[in-house]
């Protein structure tokens, strides 16, 4: 009856990694479930990402690349899944800058403390713990059901595993360029009057679906953000210098954060931090 | 407009790679539509696994490793997807021993068919095709959901995206050998009476979703084997084997094959392949 594997693993301080996410498009769908609630839309997940650590302690904290923070997805998790922990984040992304670092932590957290505490969840109910965390902590609607999943994921149904539908879009490897000019908060945004912007997220989503490729998910992310007004002008500029170099490229939601397809980026004479498609989604590593 | 990254992966022929696939339980779900119709179960995604290209061409031909061979899992999937063309499949498992090489096969030509023909199709309606297809050709009801999916896959529900339902057991990266001792015809034992096996694999998966982890997979997979009398003379001994050093063991379903966690084979004595578990599923290459 050995299990040396997982033995192993329990001693040698499991950690998960937990890709990046951008979304491009989105629709906002509340609910009072929060494993309900989420957005449809779609994005790609990066080889970017962050790695959380969780070791058992008396009270939660949480600390990210060194500090001490509040990260309310992460604390909201760990309650859920009845246990605390002392949580270390480190993130190759910048927060606030619609990359996902709040989900991947609360996804991280959720599958390393599932494997620490021997809670024995399934994935589908780690994912799900996550996201109506999130999803509670107001930071976020469809990270954590696109970063379990990997790829580049269509969301056609919002919310937690047994509630959300996905889909994704089959793509080569591809490298992805990125370059962020601050933060912006998800909750600002989300938590105010959203009936433009998901009318804006609904019409983007339908128009990826009639031909769903990966550089049309640039070409309907930047209609969405044009008609949703989310635009600001340093990212404006980006989008149009990578466009007018022959590139696709587009804002991610929510961060004053540009992503391009191939050296879209650098060949418009930015300097790009570079990365590829996580194809595997969240996991234990 | 320009997409240098999709044009260029059109030009450099387009690869997929496909994982293999080990069920360890399992029940048959029959159904008109080839859609609905599949296996509920569970299983593992393998790092070895198949490779396959997609050349357009007049009339549709499969080679395997090298030789011509008739691959009905292939040609109906291309014939669904409306082309033709030659397919090669590089193969690191051998055929008919349990590890899904038809439905990898099948799913891998889906996804380089969708990318060289342009064919627009999302990932879950190329999985659709492929699943079908394999079903048909009455090679395999379950490996294709599974080896899309990637992981430690549970399969609730029976068929393609839209009709089954997936989940998964999280696990850190684990070492996994396995030793072939022969082939074995899936087609005659799901096309034959399936009702002890039914009703054996229905409980196991049962006792699997009451402790979702990785080893007791290999627990509730030997309780099927046994349940539905599937177990040959060199399977049994070399689970035996295994199980009296010390590790975990179980049968692949429907081959002549046994797969141990970690180390088990070798030190049962056996001199097994070594591979991993897959995280990402089938992909572009």
């Amino acid at each position: 009856m050995a299990a040396p594997e997982r033995r192993r693993g329990s001693n040698a301080e499991p950690q998960a990694f937990v890709p990046g996410h951008v979304t491009g498009l989105f629709s906002v769908h509340p609910a009072d479930d929060p494993r309900k609630a989420g957005s449809r839309g779609a994005g790609l997940a990066l080889s970017a990402g962050v790695t959380v650590t969780v070791v058992p302690a008396d009270e939660t904290t949480v600390e990210l690349d060194g500090e001490t923070v509040g990260m309310e997805a992460v604390t909201g998790t760990l309650d859920r899944l009845g246990v605390s922990a002392a949580v270390r984040v480190e993130s190759d992304l910048p927060v606030s800058a619609g990359f996902g670092v709040s989900g991947g932590a609360a996804l991280g957290t959720a599958l390393v403390a599932n494997e620490r505490f021997d809670l024995g969840h399934t994935e589908n109910e780690l994912v799900s713990v996550a996201h109506a965390a999130e999803v509670e902590a107001g930071t976020g609607l469809g990270d954590v059901v696109a970063q379990a999943r990997g790829g580049v994921a269509l969301r056609y149904e919002p919310g937690a595993p047994g509630y959300g539908e996905l889909d994704g879009i089959s793509t080569p490897p591809t490298r992805i360029e990125y370059v962020s000019f601050g933060g912006r908060s998800t909750g600002e945004i989300i938590g105010g009057d959203v009936e433009t912007l998901t009318q804006a997220g609904e019409r983007a989503l339908a128009e990826l679906c009639d031909a769903p490729t990966f550089p049309q998910l640039f070409v309907c992310s930047r209609a969405f953000a044009a008609d949703a007004d989310l635009l600001t002008p340093p990212v404006e500029q980006a989008i149009d210098a990578v466009r007018e170099a022959g590139g696709e490229a587009a804002m991610a939601m929510l961060g004053e954060t540009v992503i391009a397809l191939g050296d879209g980026l650098t060949r418009a004479g930015y300097e790009p931090a570079i990365c590829e498609i996580d194809r595997a989604g969240a996991r234990l590593v």
